[in-house]
């Protein structure tokens, strides 16, 4: 069969998944997580016959990290899924209502977006999580993983078709495809597809991005910026620069660049680099920061690289202005901070730094959908429309305009015969209207 | 000058046409509606050699038509800012704020998407609105308009260069480029464009989603559909039919298909007819209508063509479902009306109907951002995410995440030395926290 049979069988399955009541989606997740408790040692199994063949292609050892599923990443699968029920219906949600004319009535009601095309490389634990999101959501999902996992994920899809069969709902809301060819093909079926949801490498995803015809929400790079400024808590701001890099350091909101006020206190600088020595970060430092501690030289290209590893980059600068200029310039519009005692200058970088996540006085690692209390992480989005920063299960879904009329016709209003009286309403759309 | 300096020049002007106050903004605005008064002669004047040309050049008559900047159409433009200038900022809206934990609070404020390039065809009026829309919301815009339109243009951008010079903002916020060599180069520039408005016929812009990299805001077309159910009040659907076809035909909310129940009473076709005859609407029927009506024969292709004129199809159906399918399969998202007296079927249609506009026993002439209330309309969209519908000043903004910390890393709440309250706060983000 075709992907595009696949595609459309996708496609005709969402529009009655839109329409499944919170308790159905909830009884198919609670069936997921029950399935996959019950069917782990076969997961298991698959998951070592992937690692195995992995390291024989020498895979590389952060995918390989990634590729495990043991108890552990199990355990926190079904976790994710029971706080999934837990959560509202994203879905059916009145955001206005408006009298346009009596009895003439404007609901904008939220939906789901349709069929999300999720591709991923190796974490066989986000093919689940994706499709639990996908579903609470009620969008259906085309799912491309990695062939690192492919024994894996062809296990945890027979369970979640399993579940969905016994809870006696249309199987065709989740499509596992499998080739890689196959993924250029799906990245121009925007007739069907409304949404790519990328998760992978800053390579992989840039590739997702430059090929779609469909939109793409995600972030190919996470360059997350400090700015220490003049007036500053000397400690606090060790405290945040160390947080912010060596917390863990592959992942996106982790730092890249430490911009520093020129006049900035050296103490700082001087107690950094013994907590960086200590943590055995690799330092690349301009010209001015050579003056002060040890480092390796610091390049245009260095400026511009996720390091995902014990490596950050110092900069020097003359101005608050400077490093805006420099965070707006080099960022990716991830996750950027400025640690300062100066109110006003933190007002100003929030407003002027132009990312999806401006921070005063804290870490760049809170920028993430658990911590910002979303209950749920779809990803962190660096788009400029629709949904920007951590996106919980809010950027799964749009909405569609009801009007509720009895009999009005468009002339009258042109005519002057009638008048409208757009009056705001205090209720919620109801399916018995 | 190429494009991309031009672009670059926006880019920067962005950011602080974003901290710019609404007062400053409000006052360009004004500034823009005064010259535009004073200099109407000089309009009309540019306006009157781009129509001599186009006529020349056998421009097809609709465009001619919009090409038109006559004094109604000043007169238009003027009420169209003075209302803008009405309406309230829709930049720095607090949509949430939260505790994350004590001290350490987070907000979401709306923010201009950024950089938004407008490209259209003929109609100069168009050149003076999304402009004043892009200022208002905050968002630097590149303008290119249809070379037909290309001395009003160019009157028009002078003026609101010289609206803006007199209110001491930076002029970079606006750019109008030249050629259609610049459209192809300006839909890559995804680095420094953050969407595409196309406004213009079904094939521009479709070549525009077609090969533009940065997101795109419309609709290409609109297949509009009315289903006249079995239990009907036929009056009112003729009333609706008649309205939603003929009221205006040249625009994308005016009705192509109408799908009738096979068990309508037939009354209703055959006064239906009396009224399309009387109005010299051409029908195209299936097998079935033409055993009621006297009509053309409906083809596949029919089925799918916007007419913008006076042209309809008539299609039999055996049931709801039919019509239901007819219409995801047919139609454009765009808006779509049910008349009926049983109000089960009507809530099944506006659940089932993907579109962005489902009506219940009123005309789909009401899909408009004006009729909706909103004040101003950047356009209608069809797209599945960020803005659909008639898209308001709303649909010019995203949000960014401001964290206020003290000091805070994440280590601490990975250890469990402190927990995450998220607590909902009742309160805006200030300027001055």
């Amino acid at each position: 069969m075709s992907i595009l049979e696949d595609v459309k069988l996708a496609k005709k399955s969402s529009i009655h998944l839109a329409n499944l009541a919170l308790k159905k989606k909830n009884e198919v997740l609670h069936q997921i997580a029950l399935e996959i408790d019950n069917r782990r040692d076969e997961i298991k199994n698959a998951n070592e016959k992937d690692y195995k063949r992995s390291l024989e292609n020498n895979l590389s050892k952060p995918l390989l990290k990634r590729l495990v599923m043991d108890d552990y990443k199990i355990d926190g699968v079904i976790e994710g899924i029971h706080s999934l029920i837990n959560l509202p219906d994203p879905v059916d949600d009145t955001t206005l209502a408006r009298e346009l004319d009596k009895h003439l009535d404007l609901y904008r009601v939220t939906v789901p977006i349709g069929v999300i095309g999720v591709i991923f490389e190796s974490r066989p634990d986000a093919f689940v999580q994706i499709s639990t999101l996908c579903l609470k959501s009620g969008n259906a999902c085309i799912l491309k993983g990695g062939s690192e996992a492919q024994l894996t994920n062809e296990v945890l899809y027979d369970i979640i078709l399993s579940a969905t069969k016994k809870t006696g709902i249309d199987e065709n809301w989740i499509k596992n495809i499998g080739t890689r060819e196959e993924v250029a093909q799906m990245l121009k079926l925007d007739k069907y597809i409304d949404l790519i949801i990328p998760r992978g490498s800053n390579s992989f995803v840039q590739y997702i991005m430059q090929n779609a015809n469909i939109p793409v929400m995600g972030h190919a790079d996470g360059i997350c910026h400090v700015f220490v400024d003049e007036q500053v808590d000397i400690d606090m701001a060790v405290d945040i620069v160390i947080d912010s890099k060596t917390q863990y350091v592959s992942v996106c909101n982790a730092l890249e660049t430490l911009l520093v006020h020129k006049d900035t206190d050296p103490e700082f600088l001087e107690k950094l680099w013994q907590m960086l020595l200590l943590k055995k970060v690799t330092v690349n430092g301009c010209e001015r920061t050579a003056k002060i501690i040890e480092c390796e030289k610091l390049t245009e290209e260095k400026l511009r690289t996720e390091f995902l590893d014990y490596e950050m980059n110092i900069k020097i600068v003359d101005s608050l202005d400077e490093a805006i200029d420099h965070i707006n310039e080099y960022g990716s519009s991830h996750t950027d901070v400025i640690v300062t005692e100066n109110a006003e200058n933190s007002i100003k970088f929030m407003n002027y730094v132009d990312s999806a996540n401006v921070f005063y006085n804290c870490s760049s690692r809170f920028s993430d959908g658990f911590r910002y209390g979303f209950g749920a992480e779809v990803g962190v989005s660096t788009n400029k429309i629709h949904a920007r920063g951590p996106v919980g299960l809010e950027g799964l879904v749009i909405y569609k305009y009801k009007l509720i009329g009895h009999g009005q016709v468009v002339e009258d209003y042109m005519k002057g015969n009638k008048k409208f009286t757009h009056k705001e309403l205090n209720r919620v759309f109801e399916a018995k209207n």
